[in-house]
């Protein structure tokens, strides 16, 4: 390959060679999921995206300490500072404990990250597990005077940080274009300016998660666990924090402010943010009552969905997009994508079929387009992740690969080195990177393929008037909970 | 049923009918693994057995708040005050920060037990996520007279606690003994007895894991989280604790010190502790080299076992024992088990196939037998949830199950009512109590039964001459990579 892996960074908005600060080793922080719902489809997105990227920087040789943080305190229903807390609202619908609601949704979600495929994290830290360290650190923002406290509420003190500090850099606010926007202090917030957020929150009597502090009993404001457990791992100043765009604003520029308050550091190198997802154009969301979880994805039971489709089906469509572009489901697209992963599999179990010993590099320019296009699969992934690139390269690769097994180009024309760099490179990119596999029902395409066979028999038999053989087909299928049906368009079978 | 649930309790060290402390519900706690190795199939036992108490309690109609632990801190090598912390020292070994062995190690052990079909619990804490409330509890016992600080390390004082509450009764241990067994201190230690416990330590230089506290840097001492996290989301006095019996003394002695200090309440109503594994008579121990880990049970590969054992059949094998018995591991055990457990899925598989319309309540003696072995089912799983005889009483209902689809015994002797509360209460013991399912291989098994239809179907086509058919039947075998063998004893075949 010929590049360097770029990120574009959303800060800087450019696209920047990617230098990890300390040579070899990579820290990257991901805003995990707020556990009282099933995990919804733009966050599966999002973790697939940060799982390509700890998989390529893994695959690059980088040895990568990945933190994605489980959110299971202080996150207030409207992601404001007032309201009820995200979990403590489901607790108190479903009648179970706060840490019981965690439990279930923490659960639920690492099985669908399981489904994807998708690698756990080094770290998998939890905002209840930290309230030492976001007391201590809202203490530092306090004694540098960025923080000031009323009647057990602590505050960010945005004016006074943004003196001497931009406030709002990553997302590209601007202050007074931020206050002209937003309401007044109507008397009913204790805070000196609306722009200011809650670093604790004094716990109102009867809330059930709540903690002892300097300020009294409360619980750490949304912001504050991110900016506490990133560096507590990571150091002060990291590598990667990834995201949802939607999280740029105000959380992570929140997050910024909060570092560079307590430690007068900026935490992060390189920020990077996923696209949101829309459904046939339309941007997803339970209003327009377009938006489907990750099971009735598989299943195929949501009004807009045609049929169902198989996990490593959603992570290849998925990946079919570049994770700063917006992805749009639709029944044609996911179609496109149950093919074409089906055709990139192949094309693997073929690429392992081709026969080494019968290349012997006669033809150099046959063997130099096969390296290049090996060549072009990375420089796509350099070029930001760009996933998208890189399975058209492949499917370059496919075309290839399927033209050696047919004949079609002469597979003696290539070296014997480069044909294996081919079988190396094509299932290290497919499996390790991309984080595709063989989906099971191995046996249920062997089922499938039987059957066929069996009904044509059935239908020989029947044709010849051999009914000993047409009842004794019934017979073993009935016993093997096999129903058949005839039906205008020929035999259709199903397994009850 | 004609017995109400009866635990053996540690405590009292007798028989006791369960009546938990508020009508209904049910709060269970359980000593979970510290993550920093592979869990152990000691831990598996004892996991499984509370799966099962967990899975009947729910069964009999409780709601169930079931906490087991994640040790992610403050247990020290060799279970003692002193020394380095388990998580650390590996952490040092493997050259990774601490909550990197925690992570890996809870994934593995959630993996295992998933592998085994146990049921997460409602709630999983960990230490870590628990400092302000340990914190918090040391100084209750200081206030109380029953902790003492120096230099940045608190003691418990059992000296003291022991004047006013007996110390040590759930291990049956008496003061004096223990005093007389112990070393004298050695002016290597601070504490005023070297009876007396650590309730938190002072971090040493370099220490990874350490927090503020009112006694400077440290970490918690191992006893204190349970105490804690059992009581904040059981309340101070709850129902059942189970754990190792191993972990009697000092563990839970501690616990129990612990909570009377701090709070003045006794914490448990109900102990209940698993017993020891032994392999071929002798004690599972690293030392004697006769220990094997859950993953080489399962695939064989280990000096000890000829053979591996699927999870379904070592969980089986488990049940077969008491849980406060010894449970002796030994190849001949393992496959009659493993020969019991298919004997019991069959059974289950054919109570699902009689069919109820033949059943007419013509005999009423019969009838009565067949309700009398339902009830005794329940009547040993009554007893101190004895999984053991529970099963027996299974293949006492497994034999007359199969008499009556054999027509050896006619089903039209028992009534419809009793013959479907056979497939019910069948049913619901072994899969929804004992956790037992059916292990996959469902496809497979079609599969195996359509090649069984089309190798005969091949046959008889050879046999009219019809070789278009048989010719057929080999190239759709061909493509589903199925490879047929003829042989002196019929055809077989095999999946490439």
């Amino acid at each position: 390959m010929n590049s360097k892996l770029q990120i574009v960074n959303s800060l800087s908005r450019k696209k920047e060679i990617f230098e990890p600060s300390v040579p070899g080793h990579v820290g990257m922080y991901v805003c995990g999921p707020t556990v009282y719902s099933d995990v919804h489809l733009g966050n599966v997105r999002t973790f697939i995206s940060f799982d390509v990227v700890y998989r390529y920087l893994v695959h690059l040789g980088f040895k990568v300490r990945y933190v994605r943080n489980i959110t299971d305190v202080g996150h207030l229903v409207g992601d404001i500072d007032e309201g009820e807390d995200k979990i403590a609202k489901k607790a108190r619908l479903e009648n179970l404990e706060p840490m019981e609601i965690v439990q279930k949704y923490a659960n639920g979600f690492h099985d669908v990250m399981n489904i994807f495929n998708a690698i756990p994290p080094s770290i998998e830290p939890t905002a209840t597990g930290h309230l030492i360290e976001q007391i201590e650190m809202v203490q530092r923002i306090i004694d540098n005077g960025y923080g000031y406290e009323v009647g057990g509420n602590v505050y960010f003190d945005v004016l006074k940080f943004d003196k001497d500090h931009p406030y709002g850099k990553l997302s590209g606010r601007i202050l007074e274009d931020l206050q002209s926007g937003s309401r007044d202090l109507d008397g009913q917030s204790d805070k000196r300016n609306s722009l200011d957020f809650a670093l604790w929150k004094k716990a109102e009597k009867g809330h059930l998660m709540r903690w002892n502090s300097p300020w009294g009993l409360g619980f750490p404001g949304w912001h504050l666990e991110c900016s506490v457990m990133s560096t507590k791992y990571l150091g002060t100043s990291f590598d990667i924090h990834g995201g949802g765009m939607d999280l740029k604003f105000p959380h992570h520029d929140c997050e910024i402010a909060q570092s560079v308050a307590a430690d007068g550091a900026d935490p992060v190198r390189y920020w990077m943010h996923t696209n949101m997802l829309t459904v046939n154009g339309q941007k997803m969301s339970k209003s327009a009552n377009n938006s489907f979880l990750p099971h009735e994805l598989i299943s195929g039971d949501h009004p807009l969905l045609t049929q169902g489709y198989s996990p490593m089906t959603i992570r290849f469509f998925m990946l079919q997009s570049h994770y700063a572009s917006e992805l749009d489901f639709s029944n044609e697209a996911l179609q496109a994508s149950e093919k074409g992963f089906q055709r990139l599999m192949n094309a693997l179990e073929a690429v392992e079929s081709l026969d080494v010993s019968k290349a012997k590099g006669t033809d150099a320019e046959e063997n130099k387009q096969l390296n290049d296009l090996i060549d072009a699969v990375y420089d796509e992934l350099n070029d930001d992740f760009n996933t998208a690139k890189a399975i058209a390269r492949l499917f370059d690769l496919s075309k290839k690969i399927n033209s050696y097994k047919e004949g079609v180009i002469d597979i003696a024309g290539v070296s014997a080195e480069s044909l294996e760099r081919l079988q190396k490179e094509f299932h290290a990119v497919i499996v390790h990177v991309l984080g595709l596999k063989k989906e099971s029902g191995g046996d249920t395409k062997v089922a499938a393929g039987l059957m066929e066979l069996i009904l044509e028999m059935r239908k020989d038999a029947r044709g010849r008037k051999d009914y000993d053989t047409s009842d004794k087909i019934r017979d073993v299928l009935q016993e093997l909970n096999i129903v058949i049906k005839d039906g205008k368009e020929g035999t259709s079978w199903s397994m009850n």
